[in-house]
């Protein structure tokens, strides 16, 4: 590991994340809450104190020989320190009771899953509690993207960084240079997200309810300034539009490039979009049917399936009902959504649109593999062949997922608090990024009731299933710390 | 297809089916059991008027051209036949209520699951009840690769038939010819079945329930005739019998016979066998030491711990304590046993130790592959590295494995009956072909209380775990039907 660099790229990380505090501290300052603008001031106090060592002392070779492990090594360790960092404000706001907490809250905010341990949502901290929905707003798209469209030159060579930050299996180039496709992306995202803010005002929002919730749908992250979420606000139209924006924001960022040039074409041949949008009209119609029982008027129904299809497909995470209530086969529905995930390049996560369709593939190439023994065809994404190791790596990918769920639902039950629904959907919903799960972890309940060891398994998980678990996994290689 | 040969190789197997009979009618004729004799008579002859017309009628170009997509239709369609016919001596004997339920216990039979739908355990009918058991105990080698030893020259070229059939992803060619492998096999799997009927009846029980015992524990299927199964016997004796057996039964064949040969080094050299012994070891603990609470001393903990660990990962499904009461830990460690199964070539069912080595090695190439991105190593197994495609192979299997259970869990908790733990792994024990899940479907529980439609959907799940997927997705396959 290029340890120098490292550290320097990891002081710059800390750096910007103070920068990124900034606006929190104004909102605090407007609200002019007791312990709100000091609790974000003596974060911001510390990340400089660590952060400005970092980047300045090491001095010498930087910024040539950033290798792939170095670049997952900054990832997955720039992760997990912007997150520790990042729960400052809630520790020193006294919002949450302990720094495990706090820390857990901040990993669910940069990780956009939208967990939550909060419980009180009536404490005055206008400011903190725009910093935890604007983790989101960075995590969606990358904290290191975010440098890159920043400080195109800082960061030298940065493909490696941005693959290992950027969720699916494929980076699409939009632009030669890295850093001006991280800009476009960028301001495609926050475009998004003040029109969104806009229409949620229309819809009576208040500013500040407005931009919480928008950034909270951009992220697909799911923090809510409410204790019931999205259903405190009882509106239909604030329901339509978050659930519109929720499925904007799990779509390829690329397409809105190519539609912003004209490039209809390669928007129409992407097979991804089309099987997203079919999975979601698909599952709204079934679910609806599936709670029809519970909500008697086919109207009701289809409106609390809509929302909830594309929050958990998009892994937001809002509610407006607690679908624990409903019956096991709506339940199941809401599980596989989880699995399934928004598309690539967007700031959704789960397994991600196209790594099922290429399994579904490649599942039905090996049956008829036994038709025609000699006859190996490519597999075909947008009217191209796929390489090889690009299906397996997806396949492979794809089981290691489903593995880190399944064992991170046995270290989570070692808790002991909690049923097997609770801690199977606990570690389901938070490798997939989505919020709540089933049981205890549910829409109306919190994660607030895990033990502090179980709250750190669940960060982990969070963050390998942001990460696309390699940057983690990579931290526990020994190889890694060999030469440092 | 080739209709005809297909038609009389199914003939064939209702004639080897109809056969297989008769030791249960020779039971029921030495107990006398009224409605017990009858209801085999009339399965029997039901058999022989199907069978004898679709064996002798077909005649023409038949035993050369076997190709592999017919090998694995009539290992799908020669199932699903030998179940529906298997279980009319259920229904003839009133024993179960429905023919949905009949044919239930009897897919559960041959594909030694072991789920029951059975909760009447007080009826006089030995020779049915036989019945049932022996199912398990053809099924456990599959009814094919007894055609194969006892009629070598029936079915020409067979190598299709005998892969479709056979558990695990390599079948371990002992012999040149594939007849021969088949009669190894076949003696080595009643001798061990012969010792353990002794080994049953020094503990003290009945020939009869020995015989049904060892049966279940040969094909790892767990069916029993008493209610609480082993539990009924409650003695430590028979306990530990049957715990050494199940693990016996779980582990490749192929071992044994070096073992005769005396080739110890291929023995020492397989590394599938390391690793189930230490999962099997290190479960054991670590369940005993999670279910201390439940049971005070930690030798009763690892009693309970011992047989449940190897009921699970055999595949078996017997019972001595309800695991449903445990802690949400335990249950995980058991739902972890059910997705692993037994190795290669045994009688186990579940996704294989083997598959489970190899995915993990290829987890692990994965993440060194970040390190040294051109350096692309091949997976060793037993010392010999493995082809990609067949890495490949195991890994798209895998997934699409789970991916079976997710949405088999689906389409049974349509149902409506059960909650979402009850139908998670009723799907997953039916796939693994354990027998018991969790919930309401539990050690203590039966699967009679799901609608016949989620029966045909578990039935099916089975059978696709049993002939692990492609047989019964081939059947699917529209081209397979094209030319009938």
């Amino acid at each position: 590991m290029n340890k120098k660099l490292v550290i320097r790229l990891l002081g710059a990380l800390l750096l910007i994340e103070a920068a990124c505090m900034v606006p929190s501290l104004l909102i605090a300052l407007i609200y002019r809450d007791p312990e709100d603008a000091p609790a974000i001031v003596w974060s911001i106090l510390l990340m400089l104190a660590f952060g400005l060592p970092m980047h300045l002392l090491p001095r010498g070779n930087t910024a040539q020989n950033l290798h792939a492990k170095d670049g997952f090594a900054v990832v997955g360790l720039g992760w997990i320190m912007m997150s520790v960092f990042g729960g400052l404000p809630f520790y020193f706001s006294h919002l949450l009771p302990t720094f495990v907490d706090a820390v857990f809250e901040s990993v669910s905010g940069f990780t956009t899953t939208g967990a939550s341990v909060l419980t009180d949502f009536e404490r005055p901290l206008h400011g903190v509690i725009f910093w935890r929905s604007f983790t989101h707003w960075i995590g969606g798209m990358g904290v290191l993207v975010l440098t890159l469209a920043l400080l195109p030159k800082l960061t030298g060579r940065t493909a490696h960084l941005v693959r290992a930050e950027s969720p699916g299996p494929t980076l699409s180039k939009l632009l030669p240079k890295m850093g001006d496709s991280a800009k476009v992306l960028y301001l495609i995202y926050a475009a998004l997200t003040v029109v969104m803010i806009a229409a949620l005002m229309i819809c009576g929002l208040s500013p500040y309810d407005a931009a919480v919730h928008a950034m909270g749908t951009a992220g697909t992250g799911g923090f809510s300034n409410y204790g019931s979420s999205v259903g405190a606000f009882n509106s239909l139209a604030v329901e339509v539009v978050i659930t519109v924006f929720m499925l904007l924001f799990a779509v390829n960022f690329g397409l809105y490039y190519r539609m912003l040039l004209g490039d209809w074409k390669s928007v129409v041949r992407n097979e991804e979009i089309k099987w997203f949008l079919c999975i979601v009209a698909a599952a709204m119609l079934i679910l609806a049917v599936l709670i029809l029982p519970v909500y008697h008027s086919f109207g009701a129904a289809l409106r609390y399936a809509s929302f909830n299809v594309a929050t958990v497909i998009s892994t937001t995470g809002y509610a407006i009902a607690d679908y624990n209530l409903w019956p096991a086969a709506a339940k199941m529905i809401i599980v596989l959504l989880m699995f399934i995930g928004g598309c690539v390049s967007s700031t959704g996560g789960g397994m991600k649109v196209m790594r099922i369709i290429i399994l579904l593939k490649a599942a039905r190439r090996e049956v008829r593999h036994t038709f025609q023994p000699r006859n190996v065809q490519k597999i075909r994404m947008d009217g191209r062949g796929l390489e090889e190791d690009a299906v397996y790596q997806i396949v492979t990918f794809s089981v290691v997922y489903m593995l880190l769920v399944l064992f991170g639902a046995f270290l989570v039950s070692l808790d002991g608090h909690f049923d097997l629904e609770t801690n199977l959907t606990a570690a389901l919903t938070c490798v997939s990024n989505v919020g709540p799960g089933l049981g205890a972890v549910g829409p109306a309940g919190s994660f607030s009731g895990y033990s502090p060891y179980a709250k750190v398994i669940l960060s982990l998980l969070m963050l390998s299933g942001r990460l696309e678990m390699f940057p983690m996994l990579v931290l526990l290689h020994p190889k890694l710390w060999q030469k440092f």
